[in-house]
């Protein structure tokens, strides 16, 4: 049976680190906000879930995924449930722990990234909070993006397995998850992420390594991917940037 | 052998979730923060292991665990780990899986507590956001308490095994952070948490029970157990609770 992904459609956000999980390992999904509601799918199939009508385990926000009987939230504990049945974490527990725990610091980083363009108020449009936003911009530039950028380099740079991939000698989850917030980075803050990566040149070389996994290129270059754009978690304002 | 915590001392913080588990499973541990340098202990014991000085698998920042060979870091990723072997977890995966998803809930809403006063920069002073703090905070009061702790409720009345714990007829870890981030918006948000808690009495309730724990009433009277203050994630300041 199709893995079901619910997540609002529209915008990459934090469905996307499951989308790369699903497409790298070339699994059968339905992405089911971008459906139509004629086949039951679409918002309305999202808010079923969110509302406690389609499960006595309603997540607390999109992304969530069905798999069979279970629905489960988080993005990070999406990926925990799937690595094993996508293949795309190691066999050893210790090793799925650290895979997570990279995944969870990544998650923070993604979190920051949002609360750059909107400080004050998830409900407030980040034309209410440009003054803040610039304030938040400026410490995420210079201090957190390298914070977190370096401690992915010094995983790299550690793994006895070589620095190829964040854990083992085999991409795991991880790896999307990296290239992915280095992407969403790279789109928000072109020359702050530019300049740090420029400092982190195996993470650098790791975001190439995903983008050219058959399977993740084939997918970039389709509609399925859709692009970055100011609805999402990285957003791109020129002002926030310099 | 004895796990070993290490968090930042003088603040409960995101390790007390951790001593939480700790102390309810009656667990041998030493809290590495709060030992004296003489016997390797306190903070550069702590900043060995951020600096990679003590492992390959250096955490982001504390709270981090040391379980034998094992280095973890991420609150719910230590939960996780401590979970089966504290007792603390369902047996069936599925059941695993959404005590995690709640945890990683709570951690959200933890994150968004702290933001609460530090909006527009972690490195920043209180003192220097209040205005800022004073917008976040109003939402956060608003519409994030009761949008969180009402998905708690929501789960304690859907779960099948009755509305005594969070997930199945036993408590957990989830329940131990449950009350744990409850005690927290109590004491950073009296006036708006009581308010909600009125119309959570399943989860007002749970708190009640998880004190009532005999190893919890006995940590919560022991001088292991920190008063909230002014440094920690969760925060007293009237003028933003009004």
């Amino acid at each position: 049976m199709a893995y079901e992904l619910y997540y609002w459609p529209g915008i990459q956000g934090r469905g996307e680190f499951v989308r790369l999980a699903l497409e790298q390992a070339g699994a059968d999904y339905v992405d089911v906000g971008r459906g139509s509601k004629a086949d039951g799918q679409g918002v309305p199939a999202l808010t079923a879930f969110l509302e406690g009508d389609a499960t006595t385990r309603a997540p607390f926000a999109p992304p969530f995924l069905k798999d069979g009987d279970v629905v489960v939230g988080q993005t990070a504990a999406i990926l925990m449930h799937l690595g094993p049945k996508l293949k795309l974490t190691p066999k050893a527990e210790a090793d799925r722990l650290w895979v997570h725990q990279i995944q969870l610091t990544i998650a923070d980083l993604t979190a920051e990234a949002h609360d750059s363009h909107h400080p004050v108020g998830l409900s407030l449009y980040y034309e209410d909070q440009k003054k803040e936003a610039a304030k938040r911009s400026k410490e995420f530039r210079k201090q957190r993006i390298p914070k977190f950028l370096k401690w992915l380099e010094t995983i790299l740079a550690a793994n006895p397995a070589g620095d190829q991939w964040l854990v083992g000698d085999k991409l795991t989850y991880a790896d999307l998850s990296a290239f992915q917030v280095v992407q969403g980075l790279l789109y928000a803050f072109p020359k702050a992420t530019k300049k740090t990566l420029k400092e982190t040149p195996k993470l650098a070389a790791l975001a190439v390594r995903v983008a050219e996994q058959p399977r993740i290129k084939a997918y970039l270059e389709s509609d399925r991917r859709l692009p970055f754009n100011e609805e999402g978690i990285f957003r791109r304002y020129a002002e926030l940037d310099s």
